[in-house]
């Protein structure tokens, strides 16, 4: 158990992690830091936050752990804010959905102040907020803590125990390693999601009479914030390139076989697909 | 009402449809004809089936509106044989994905004999088989009636109001321009969740480690049946080729975005993409 955990900037992600420590009584209290005076005024109304204050200080103020939940842009700016403030080195971890350079910016900038691990928890939405929070978003859900070399292993440790006491399941993976399995995994199916409905708005604007539940679900994710997914795409650009390159080859050898009339191989990648989808 | 409603083949959809005729009391009887026997026997239980056989000339003697709801390649083989056993020029329509050549290739075996009709009710689904039929599987769902120039325009009426009664939205489009539309709106998204799931079990064997809700859903009509979207794919080859193509540009358009760091351009084409995938 923690003595203290800090929520900085409590969206659907944050307020999640608050409410998951205090239902299961991961710390003592829970402080929570929000920039704008009316997310302080609805945080004192809640029974999970301890302490709500729009004061950096006071929320990392004698603390054992210190989420940083802001959009991933903001999360390198933070860490170096909030590095001649700390005491008592603390762990302090994200939730940000790149990590390469978050993880090297936030290690430096706190260096001999805090001990920074990178985590990312795979429980977005395309419903955002501390309206939506719940305590139960993170539950059987993976979640990417991604230690470096200089990571110190007991702030490791300790940081797996939380994701693990609020129900994730861990995966452990390097900073860089993690930030190309996403490209393929996460960001790869959200730019497809948004390419295809993109797509679609040009060829045929009037789909929504024609829409089966296969086009709602492919397109699904191309709801998410795009000013979220700009800055993602930017932070992971090169592996997300990558990504959307080996995908493109992909299709353009499926077009090929199409087009040449060879079903049988048409026929063996759908079944290869589906056999790697069920097992999804 | 019709006196007598024909289905032969009672797959997902030919046995949901009886179902929900015979719920919506849309025909004084029912018959199904399937060509395994085990499928008879189990025909015989149902309240929905009056008569159950698998001879096609008694399921399909004296019958109002007869539905062909086997796979696609095998509609326009059953039309032949249907044509010189039908006497009083039944309405005839179908259930397959694909309009262009069964239209022309049924109305002309049909001929003189009955008055055939296209449909395509977009409500399949991964589950399939008689198993998973239900009465409101048409319930809100979009289904396209293709009537041709040649084709009898009482019998598109009473199949229009037919598809109404089991509640489907109808949409009426010809044969062709409805092969361009479902190539859009439902064979490209199928090909595009195989492809996105063939790359990944490839690159990414173990994806299920990492799997959030947002790949779940892109892939998922990647479980449907392969030997059947094979078959949807050599009949709408031509138009499934061309949008795929044009998905293609669009894909490469966004990767050309991303690469020369114009993020003003992606945020732009992830806000229109999410603006059309609210509207669904």
């Amino acid at each position: 158990m923690f003595n203290r955990i800090s929520i900085v900037a409590p969206g659907l992600l944050g307020a999640s992690l608050a409410l998951a420590a205090h239902d299961k009584k991961l710390a003592r209290s829970i402080s929570v830091y929000a920039r704008r005076e009316e997310a302080v005024e609805t945080l004192k109304q809640k029974s999970w936050c301890d302490l709500a204050t729009s004061d950096l200080d006071d929320a990392c103020r004698d603390t054992d752990l210190i989420f940083l939940c802001a959009p991933v842009e903001r999360i390198i700016s933070l860490a170096r804010e909030l590095a001649p403030r700390l005491t008592g080195n603390p762990i302090v971890s994200d939730v940000g959905s790149v990590k390469g350079d978050i993880v090297r910016f936030c290690q430096q900038s706190l260096e001999g102040k805090a001990r920074f691990v990178g985590s990312h928890p795979m429980a977005g939405s395309e419903k955002t907020g501390m309206v939506n929070a719940t305590s139960s978003l993170f539950e059987g859900r993976c979640c990417f803590v991604t230690p470096s070399e200089q990571s110190d292993p007991e702030a490791v440790r300790q940081l797996i125990a939380f994701w693990e006491a609020v129900g994730s399941e861990v995966v452990t993976e390097s900073p860089d390693n993690h930030d190309e399995i996403v490209a393929q995994v996460s960001h790869l199916p959200h730019l497809i999601a948004s390419s295809l409905a993109a797509f679609l708005s040009s060829a045929r604007p009037d789909a929504v009479r024609f829409c089966g539940n296969g086009l709602r679900d492919t397109t699904r994710i191309a709801s998410g914030d795009p000013k979220l997914w700009t800055e993602i795409v930017s932070q992971n650009r090169q592996e997300i390139l990558r990504a959307l390159d080996a995908f493109q080859n992909e299709l353009q050898s499926l077009s090929a076989s199409i087009a040449n009339q060879r079903d049988f191989e048409v026929l063996q990648r759908l079944a290869e697909a589906k056999r790697f989808r069920d097992e999804l």
